[in-house]
């Protein structure tokens, strides 16, 4: 018997190995923050001895799920402003909201309350583009979260920088703090073909080159950026930034939802991980992303909540449910998008879009221990005959009973091992409470 | 100080009285089932004295949510088949089973852990098309449920009756037993156009006329459905009931997905309610009903969940989520289907299309006490600008903490206070595990 710190037993563990099938009645054995061994419970126990146990029968185990596109501090503008034009939501409401409260205390205390969201609901990593991420990481290692923390580059002033290069030196100074670390993977984000120059981009790529991090960046959101980039650089923005050599497999490009057939070849033949934001993309009335297409294509298509100012949560377990769904009625055919591939999307090609797939993303020897444990004994949950099928068609992120990140056990029972809850959500009141006062100001100041 | 049975506070309550707004710090007094006000909290606690109060300052409060189709049965079918073309699932699946196990015993059963799923979920009434309706009510009213029940009629033979005449015979005695009770109002369902002759609509139209009672169909679901009704009777489904007289504020029509404009015209004009079932109807690749048009067009547009076989659960909350979301891409519009009128359609909307506008879907005096309370007190809830946002675009079904039908708590703390969800849940098992042994050797035999 090999002494271990945990074994993790499901009635269904799911490894999201490519081409594995569920292990019924199966476990997982896990020391020092690695998965030692997955197999039948019945093996893992004979071989394995745990100073701990969780799982059991009623309950299906699976790789925690990642989330490629956040602004993680706005959860503090959730439905902050809703059912608006898109122009008028950033304009009239988030724009000014972020240039009157964006700052260090305001990031720590929001980026608290968006991982305690996402862990609840069994979200393990998320892909950050936002300011301040310096605060993000720690706050994210604080709540036992990993995450990509992309370090945001525009053009114009924003709270942490005037220009290009004052936030590309801000980003470098981001990177060299938190490269190495377990949990955080330090990245620089370019915000947009809009609103960053081909040089800024440029620029960008050489210090994401140079530090070995990944890129995320927005691409193709709305049918408008479009007419806006080809008005400024007489190119599309995925063959704009095709052509000046930004895009291969170390990008992670959001909504990709205006894209063309050869621009679609583009993203597959560059490796670009895209992330498709199905919530957020349908409430601001962008569009819907050809996501059936770039997945035949080979495009690495991966699941991202956007901001919750925008979606308004921040769970992938929902984003599954609307994207396996509704793809189906936009190509006519019910088989695409089904329950295994979905989940798929929110697993493993979303580790391999972060270029974390060695670490992160199924459920194997020597890879990080990130999972998920689900009750499934509930009305809802019951009956179920495909444990793929449970998860994404009827699981709800209500379900997630535990969640462990690099061995750690963060969420149990429903709730945050890592810190007090009460407190989090005080803060979330005290900062709202303000945010909403000065946000009746702003309506009144325009009419 | 007048006696009442019950006072329910919440931070927001929500009448959802056409042009009323939320009232902040509010609550409800009721007694005997009915509301006998509803008021801020201050006044309503100087005017009653209740025997009981619930709710309180972290709850919001507002109307059951109202369920305009589903198959409630079906739930025992959850997940039995997915992601397939809806021929083969209809025909290689749902209908072997129901063939083989529909039963009055399998009604009992199935419908209690369907009511069971829907309560926790906020739904205080459900509008069913199925058979054995006598089971499905008496579990219904031992549950606490409201329901209006569609005796199910085909041209063809089912486990219930071998022809037309022998549904509505059934659908005859099942009203019989059923007029005038509080919770059940008996109805009559005729399935399709394409699986009923205009000559049955014609005869059930005249049952519900002599006993007063709803009808239900399915209408315009899928487009192969349109070219079927056109090349039996010349005629488009919406067209064909039109011509005999079936359509009018009696019916709720089912889907309506592919309807024209003068179709959408004739639903307005006639005061159908259609029940519009985005979750199914996307799984499915059935298509997208044009929902904003018959809003505007004056349709009321109510929401349905359809089986749990197609969709998977019974959930309003979700199907609130979704349409109010998807119907704004599809016509490039943020602003439409706003958090507040989707709210509407699960409510008010739904009483009207079910004719007991009188009785629910609102919050008002003298009306039946079927309301919702939820506690808002969680990191994804929280913080809220808008409560109607906070409920459309971020609440899940497992938020709902109370729910309280005709006056009666039968919701407490997120568990059935009618029945012991063990004992549901031991039943579900027993059933499943019959089915899905036998849905293995049905597969076998197709290979």
């Amino acid at each position: 018997m090999i002494d271990v710190d945990l074994i993790v037993e499901g009635k269904y563990v799911l490894t999201m190995v490519e081409g594995a099938k569920p292990i019924e009645d199966g476990a997982v054995a896990i020391t020092a923050g690695k998965i030692v061994d997955v197999d039948s419970a019945s093996v893992i126990t004979k071989k394995f001895k745990p100073a701990r146990k969780l799982g059991g029968h009623n309950k299906i185990v699976f790789p925690g799920l990642i989330n490629t596109h956040t602004h993680a501090a706005m959860v503090y503008f959730r439905g902050l402003a809703d059912d608006l034009p898109l122009k008028q939501w950033l304009e009239d409401h988030i724009w000014p909201a972020e240039g009157k409260w964006l700052s260090v205390e305001f990031i720590a205390d929001a980026v608290e309350l968006a991982c305690l969201e996402m862990l609840l609901a069994g979200i393990t990593i998320y892909n950050d583009m936002y300011f301040f991420e310096d605060e993000a990481a720690k706050v994210s290692k604080q709540m036992g979260m990993r995450a990509v923390l992309g370090a945001g580059v525009l053009d114009f002033p924003t709270s942490s920088a005037k220009d290009a290069d004052g936030h590309i030196e801000n980003a470098k100074r981001f990177i060299e703090n938190w490269l190495g670390d377990e949990l955080i993977t330090p990245s620089i984000a370019p915000h947009a073909p809009y609103t960053c120059s081909p040089d800024t981009f440029k620029k960008v790529k050489a210090v994401a080159e140079y530090y070995d991090v990944p890129l995320h960046t927005h691409l193709a959101e709305t049918e408008s950026e479009i007419t806006i980039v080809y008005n400024m650089y007489g190119s599309t923005p995925v063959k704009l930034l095709n052509s000046i050599g930004f895009l291969d497999k170390r990008v992670v490009a959001a909504h990709c939802v205006w894209v063309s057939d050869d621009e679609i070849d583009i993203l597959a033949d560059k490796k670009v991980g895209v992330s498709h934001c199905i919530e957020s993309n349908l409430k601001l009335s962008s569009g819907i992303a050809p996501v059936v297409k770039m997945l035949e294509r080979g495009v690495h298509v991966t699941l991202g909540t956007d901001s919750a100012a925008s979606n308004n949560d921040l769970d992938i377990i929902s984003e599954m449910a609307i994207a396996a769904r509704l793809h189906k009625a936009m190509v006519k055919d019910p088989t695409v998008l089904n329950a295994e591939q979905t989940l798929t999307m929110a697993t493993r090609y979303g580790a391999e879009a972060l270029g974390l797939d060695k670490k992160i993303g199924t459920l194997e020897q020597s890879k990080a221990a990130d999972l998920v444990i689900v009750d499934i004994k509930k009305p809802h949950l019951m009956p179920f005959y495909d444990v793929y099928s449970l998860i994404v068609y009827t699981m709800r992120s209500s379900d997630v009973e535990s969640v462990i990140v690099n061995g750690e056990l963060v969420v149990h029972n429903g709730h945050s091992t890592k810190k007090d809850e009460n407190e989090i959500l005080e803060k979330v009141l005290w900062w709202s409470d303000k945010i909403k006062h000065d946000s009746i100001y702003m309506k009144r100041k325009r009419t």
